[in-house]
């Protein structure tokens, strides 16, 4: 087996007024690695807590210096023909490798690896990385637009959930490390399934140091041994495909591979086998009808084995400002939530970093589809050669190892590229050479420039837009082929707010504390409230007079809103075939936001929302609006939501109103035998609204013999302008 | 200088049942190359004229056989390295070169070279080329679907305009040729101007045989030299641009090119300096407005050398059904009426193949914009590899040669893929390849996957649609960005119709007869006489009575349905930049048609019509609709379309009705000066239409000191339901 072994060493850090500068012994500090040099910074200058109240402004600038890592040789023993090598998948941003005088290496990129061969240096030599200012382009003001040259994840210049912190550092585990003189640089696993998925084609391409002979072994999920090849290409015979979690099982293989030298290197992985397409919805080539004729909408459907499937999920973003400090412990939580709320596909938002291996590694494990952009969001990347050169390298990277992984879905080039914002078109470079190296890399994945593409929608991430209408009311009258963003904002929980603003700041929350830069007031647009979301609380509900209240209504809203767009959304199937709200996560506390799950993995009551609306199968109500006032006819369409891929009985579906403790009960259905992924129209429910004192009314749905599929809905009630005491309730099939 | 020679030799052509047979001596028949087999039976078997009547019937099958050319080896006297090839630019379409009983090469593509070294064969050594029959693919019914997995022009296969005849055979100059030892296989002329365009970055990248000192030399267009280089790279200061004939002169250059021995190939080559782009239309961020949002509509302005231009221009298609007869001397009467139409723009549609070398010379030559599409239309290319690999090859091959011309202004993958007839989609291999190579080897030309892209408009291809609407009325309504496509159909005049429709069909022309065979019934569309027009021409004017009177009411239409959509489309600029009718062309002589010149390069009256259309400066009436009634407020908008790249004064412009023989003056109204490329709103005309005896008007715009800038539209009157006799007259300005 592998005679592979890691060396820990000590990191040293110094920060450097210039690059030729030379600390003196008294600049070191001690570095954590992975990490950042702000982290390392902040723990020896005792900087106070970066999540607490306008702390975050002490790290301001710490990103213009250059800072030099340092760390011995070790001292390794080894055979003469075994070697040494410094490798790390990436560093932020831009470094120098020295010993000495001389510099060994360059590197540029987060997610490109690098490795250094280090035989040759003596123990003891100080090996030194020496990291440059975050680029910011020059002229830009103080915003994204200062990296819109630069593959460095943008979000981190500052963005409506993110503060302006900008890390650098060693961000990846960055390892010395002894491997024998013929060991393992990569491992390419691929494979085209059959038309009929009755076999899979597989070739294993092993780059090693030197020729060398490789035997590949394949164990399927049991762990049986069921192909051993010293070719690199063979077939499988009727493969476990690999699904989603909702449509069947992840099959996982492991795949082992060593050089056939005694004692020589070798490698595991688990790979999986799947198709995965984007396909016309049903009814696509029928639009545009007349002329003169435009094209039609572009596919959007993902096909999964063969298998058309709803894409419910999310928008999957840094799950920490430092990238350094996220691993597979910072994954594991936030998944879990995803997978429960039975989402099937996250999308992993240009604006960040690439995920870390364990990522995909879980997403594998859990059946979660991945759409993963390059890192390219709301900037003009321009056509430059400097700057596609470090694309095309990084793109690079990021293909080679994201491709192996059988939760890749689709590739994007990035975030929002072609809108008023961004201004890239169709003709960028910087996107028709993603477009090139997606297909020389990985050719059967399906690649998109951008999203939104034409069809596709962005937004609304309003409750209530400036026209007045509510958030039912805006997705019930689009008709998006994806709705890959949308959301509403709400507040964190109180006993979290309490957590990082400071006491004598929690009420009356105002712009200027801390709970701006907390995102709750200037973030995006004109309305300086946005994220806290005052006019549309005060919209409904006249001013709230306490932080509670006002918490509690920000949440219903929230609930509310982001379960009627999901079940919306897939009411529109099959035009419709996916709906990612915007976002899952965030990466520190926020005080308002559209985050369903507060940092680190702390579900707002959005999160449960959302869960219920993404269950496989599931009553559904369409309800023309959020508020309702007494005397009005309130009206209800009913359906039966279904994704699941197999048929399932039907039942008694009862709909009634619940106001002040007492419940009407307005209708009794029998919901048809369900065929697999078929929605069902029902009946509309319609009642005239009496006089209540709760201010609110519930409508919910039961289902006799399927109690998982019941729903409820809380809606808000006020008193008409000229009250009605009268009373009606009927119910209408139609 | 060079000591290239070619020695010209007799081909022999076959026919045979089956690969393997071995011709008789008297089955071997005088052959031309370039030609296609079918033109060589023909001469030899006396076909009947194709063009006549249904003699077209009689090519039917011809491409099912296996072919055989041959050639003896010529005597060639040559020096102990110089070597002989045979060499050509493609051929139609799958073959094996064959010596004896050696297989020397295989080869597919119309627009592939190839060469073969035949030094080393004795002269009068029989060489044979085997021709394949026409692939047709599978299963697929005999129409274009036969072609969806091969790069053989698919129009061959049948199309609205052209009959079913699939040529095969040595449709590019095939010779034998003599080469010093060194010698030059590709020249690649290649720049990047500056910014400012005060210079230009050459590369001229050579291809040689083996290595060889190489000199070359840039004559201006005067003819000075003034750049000489040994080096691959230089820079020539204040470069002469290259513009459309409109837009200024189209400056070319010499290039000459020489290996450094004694005796060495040279080469010689014009070249010019152009910059293009596809840019985003004025406003074209502002939109979508709201969320959900989608993405801006995708750039198709072209911006030339830095100014945006409007193109009006045409669908070039192929000008004879054999490519193997198309050479400089068929293109020169098109592109010539071509550019006296004023367009600057030629699309060159994908079913068809890429123009041979003197299309894009001449186009080099007179300033037309060429818009080059790969050969594919109206079929879902698979992605299969087999397909995917002949397409890599036939492209690469393509964009090589016509990257050189300063003419090529966009690379499009092809026909119309995006549309419910062909099913191809963003995610089709073929067009991400396509996009590719382009990127690879041409970066700086744009390339779209396919025409109508979204805010692109194909169609309408009639005068009246089927919910009445007129060619006036649809456009008016359109907002396209571009209208690559649009049309109405023309008869041919009736001495040409003469020509090759049998005097006994001449009239009435009906379905099953050469009127058929010549398209003017049973093209696309349930609609069997859409081509001939019976349905407008009955629905303004009832049942025609003779020929000459039904030709002229299609030319009448034609004229005005093809003028009035350019000018329409130019009112529409900046949103709308693009205007290219539906099709120049045509290979053969049509009966009815969107063509508005006849085979081979017979102007019909539309086109005069167009020409009119697209002068740089004109007046120009939005009129609502072709048919009026007596006693209907007419009404029409005053405009003066503007492209010219100088400012030029105003003059007075005079609107004046005429109708039977009477001039009603209208309005006078005083022009301003016209700023460059600015398009002019003026008032609108309004009058009560009188009794009238001829069943028709014209409305005229005469322009004092701007007689080249007068317009006028020839328009249907016809009687009111309640006869109207009262006469009233006004203009207002608004």
């Amino acid at each position: 087996m592998s005679s592979r072994a890691t060396f820990p060493v000590s990191w040293q850090l110094a920060r450097l007024p210039s690059p030729a500068a030379t600390p003196a012994p008294a600049d070191w500090i001690p570095a954590t690695v992975p990490g950042a040099v702000q982290l390392d910074w902040a723990r020896v200058q005792s900087l106070p807590d970066l999540h607490f109240g306008q702390n975050v402004r002490a790290y301001n600038g710490l990103e213009d210096f250059w800072w030099l890592y340092r760390a011995a040789i070790p001292a390794v023993k080894r055979a003469a023909d075994e070697r040494v090598f410094l490798a790390g998948d990436g560093l932020d941003y831009h470094a120098e490798f020295r010993a000495g005088d001389r510099v060994l290496l360059e590197h540029t990129g987060v997610c490109t690896p690098f490795e250094l061969d280090v035989t040759g240096l003596a123990p003891g030599t100080p090996l030194e990385i020496l990291i440059h200012p975050a680029p910011k382009r020059e002229g830009a003001p103080p915003d994204r637009s200062q990296a819109a040259h630069v593959t460095k994840p943008v979000v981190s210049y500052g963005w409506d959930w993110h503060p302006r912190l900008i890390p650098l550092g060693l961000c990846h585990d960055t390892r010395f490390e002894k491997r024998p003189a013929a060991h393992i640089r990569h491992i390419d696993f691929r494979y085209v399934l059959a038309d009929d998925f009755s076999s899979a084609r597989i070739t294993v391409a092993v780059e090693t140091s030197m020729p060398s002979g490789i035997t590949w072994r394949l164990r399927e999920p049991g762990g049986r041994v069921v192909l051993e090849s010293s070719e690199s290409v063979a077939t499988l015979r009727e493969p476990q495909l690999w699904w989603t979690h909702d449509h069947g099982e992840p099959a996982l293989y492991t795949l082992e591979v060593s050089l056939d030298a005694p004692g020589a290197d070798a490698a595991t992985r688990r790979v999986g086998f799947r198709r995965v397409r984007l396909v016309m919805h049903e009814g696509a080539w029928s639009h545009p009808a007349g002329f003169p004729k435009s094209r039609s909408l572009p596919p959007v459907t993902v096909e999964l084995n063969g298998r058309r499937i709803f894409a419910r999920g999310t928008n999957f973003v840094c799950p920490d400002i430092f990238h350094g400090r996220v691993d597979a412990a910072t994954y594991e939580p936030l998944l879990a939530l995803a997978r429960d709320a039975h989402f099937n596909l996250l999308r992993c938002w240009g604006g960040t970093a690439t995920p870390k291996e364990s990522f995909f590694e879980q997403c594998d494990e859990l059946g979660l589809l991945v759409w993963q952009e390059f890192p390219l969001a709301c900037n003009a990347y321009p056509d430059d050669d400097a700057y596609l050169d470090g694309l095309d390298r990084e793109s690079r990277a990021i293909i080679r190892r994201v491709r192996q992984h059988p939760c890749l879905a689709l590739w994007c080039g990035g975030n929002e590229l072609f809108n008023s914002w961004s201004r890239m078109d169709d003709q960028s470079l910087a996107l028709r050479l993603l477009n090139r190296n997606c297909l020389d890399l990985d050719p059967l994945t399906p690649f998109i420039p951008t999203a939104p593409l034409e069809g596709m929608g962005h937004g609304d991430y309003r409750f209530l837009d400036p026209d007045g209408r509510d958030i039912f009311q805006i997705f019930r009258s689009a008709a998006c082929t994806a709705y890959s963003e949308f959301g509403c904002p709400g507040l964190a929980p109180v006993e979290y707010l309490k957590t990082f603003i400071p006491a004598e700041e929690l009420w009356p929350p105002r712009p200027c504390t801390s709970w701006e830069t907390h995102h709750a007031f200037g973030a995006w647009s004109s309305d300086n409230a946005l994220w806290i979301n005052t006019r549309a609380s005060e919209h409904y509900f006249g001013e709230s007079t306490s932080l509670e209240q006002h918490v509690a209504r920000g949440e219903w809203l929230q609930s509310e809103g982001v379960k009627s767009v999901f079940e919306e959304a897939r009411r529109q199937s099959p035009r419709c075939s996916m709906a990612l709200n915007w976002c899952f996560n965030e990466p520190w506390p926020t005080a308002a936001n559209n985050s369903i799950v507060n940092y680190p993995a702390r579900p707002k009551p959005a999160y449960y929302a959302a869960r219920a609306a993404c269950r496989p199968t599931l009553a559904s109500a369409r309800i023309p609006k959020f508020q309702w006032e007494r005397g009005e006819c309130f009206s209800a369409e009913i359906w039966v939501l279904n994704d699941s891929p197999v048929a399932q009985p039907g039942g008694e579906l009862i709909v009634a109103l619940e106001c002040d403790g007492l419940v009407i009960e307005l209708l009794r259905w029998r919901i048809p035998d369900l065929p697999p992924q078929q929605t069902v129209v029902g009946p509309s429910v319609r009642i005239k609204l009496q006089n209540t004192q709760d201010g609110e009314f519930t409508l919910m749905l039961r289902v006799t013999g399927h109690e998982d599929w019941d729903s409820s809905y809380r809606l808000s009630l006020r008193p008409a302008m000229d009250e009605i005491a009268s009373v009606g309730a009927r119910a209408l099939n139609h």
